[in-house]
């Protein structure tokens, strides 16, 4: 009955002995609890804020369903191991174009171990983080065919320059291959996926004017996963696009004060959407001055516009 | 002609052998530039800005006015010396209660140099900017009576826990004394000075939704500056409450990012502001959990609705 999930493109996957998620053919989606504090962390966010009345509904939207914790078979055959039972955010698509983009430009936080600090310090500066308030953590588009599907490495991607997001958030939008370097992405869903009362720009904007006031949580470390059903958008069909928060394994408690790091990275990543619905085809001439060892043609040559980059 | 200023409360002053600002009585600001490169950097921004075509008039005058450079006297008689050329402030106002609030969790930035990024790393987790976004660099508040001027230290105010926050918040706007330990802020004045359609908490989210927006240039370890004239709202009057930007000595070029670490810092402030207005009495039972060893009774025990704070 359980399997392992097609769609996953960040986090934990199951290897080399380590249990990965497993999902069931009812909508759920069954997530191991980690041994260290992230389990226990993890499961207690879940417990509080699926109890927690002052979440409005129509924020408690943009959360998987909690359905308790579960002991279950690992998927690595260790045998028995409790799980975190949740909504699978992607059941029921069957072609769906998946982007996870770890918000904040610090994944840390003052509570963790200076240990844990430290090395969050040097990946934040290393990746997009710091420059750009987030990173992306995985992705993965499909084509106009539907052998045709784009799934880098999450190494490709979290070191982004702002040009290199650019185009990426442009692939996520468009008709043709997200494969072809020579081919520029053509945006042709932008307003389709981004855009409307319930595009990914909208549901976004409401989710960052609850960050603006709520001072219960601070999700360090958690992720915007966007996702839209891209063999319907292909059809001429609504593109049921939806934005998730996943990722909960360092949640501490906001003790009455907002998640600025949070809002702040959060306002960039609109701010990269808007630009596409609002100004897709203006230069840019300056970038991210962060460096990076990883040349990646693949992402800079398709962006004709930019007279500089620095991926 | 020129005089030191009554009114700064923080920033470098003159001390040691060490040039401070300078005011004349045509209210200019005259500021020494510093030797290093950030002299340089404050010269090439208000340069750059003043001329910025890009920047919207009502955002322009939350920015000190640029009058440029001149060699003149330094104050500290070491002899002449460039100093920019600025809006004074303050001038025309006789008791004008000022706060400085730096802000960004942030106070560093990717192209500083590594000795530079490690001092202010520990600086932002030592004080509150870590934890609340931003911290308060200094501040003087006027009682009711003339004579009566609080003017803590600026060790005193940088490290405050969210509620020694919010008691500051409260002194900045009440009409009972700001020195009296055993006196709970009676905040008489906050619809006059943070509300209303030109109140502090309008001017600041009329920056927010142009910081949300601009990518040109990131405010690195910049200070918003509230004041406001105590006397007149003593005696019936408009509070006259302003929210000016100062200290751009760290500023960087934006490259098409918006300053992500200045928006989240503004947030958390705005925050901080909107509850004075709309629930001014509300407990808080949870605060920051930030270690000082700095006690100040007279900034805690104001608040008996606290039940824990940090200090």
């Amino acid at each position: 009955m359980l399997k392992v999930p097609d769609h996953q493109v960040a986090g934990h996957q199951g290897s080399h002995g380590q249990p990965g998620p497993l999902i069931d053919d009812s909508g759920r989606f069954y997530k191991p609890l980690q041994d260290d504090d992230r389990g226990a962390i993890e499961a207690a966010f879940y417990t509080s804020f699926s109890s927690n009345t002052r979440v409005p509904d129509h924020i408690r939207r943009f959360f998987p369903v909690f359905h308790g914790t579960q002991l279950i078979e690992a998927s690595d055959g260790s045998g028995q191991r409790p799980h975190l039972v949740l909504e699978d955010v992607v059941s029921g698509r069957s072609h769906p174009s998946v982007m996870d983009v770890k918000i904040g430009s610090r994944t840390w936080y003052p509570e963790a171990s200076e240990d844990y600090i430290q090395r969050c310090f040097e990946k934040d500066r290393k990746f997009s983080s710091l420059c750009l308030g987030f990173r992306i953590s995985g992705l993965q588009l499909y084509g106009s065919e539907e052998s045709e599907l784009w799934k880098p490495e999450r190494k490709l991607v979290q070191n982004l320059s702002a040009d290199g997001v650019r185009v990426v958030l442009k692939k996520f939008v468009s008709s043709n291959s997200p494969i072809d370097p020579n081919l520029n992405p053509d945006f042709a869903f932008a307003s389709s996926v981004y855009g409307g009362s319930s595009g990914i720009l909208a549901q976004l904007l409401e989710l960052k004017s609850w960050f603006e006031d709520q001072t219960m949580y601070h999700l360090n470390s958690c992720s915007v996963l966007m996702v839209y059903e891209k063999k319907k958008v292909l059809k001429g069909g609504s593109s049921d696009a939806e934005v998730k928060l996943i990722d909960f394994a360092h949640v501490t408690e906001g003790n009455g004060i907002i998640d600025h790091n949070f809002v702040g990275g959060l306002c960039s990543l609109i701010k990269f959407i808007s630009e596409i619905l609002t100004s897709p085809d203006e230069c840019t001439t300056k970038v991210c001055l962060q460096n990076s060892d990883n040349k990646n043609e693949i992402l800079t040559s398709s962006n004709e516009c930019t007279t500089k980059v620095c991926l």
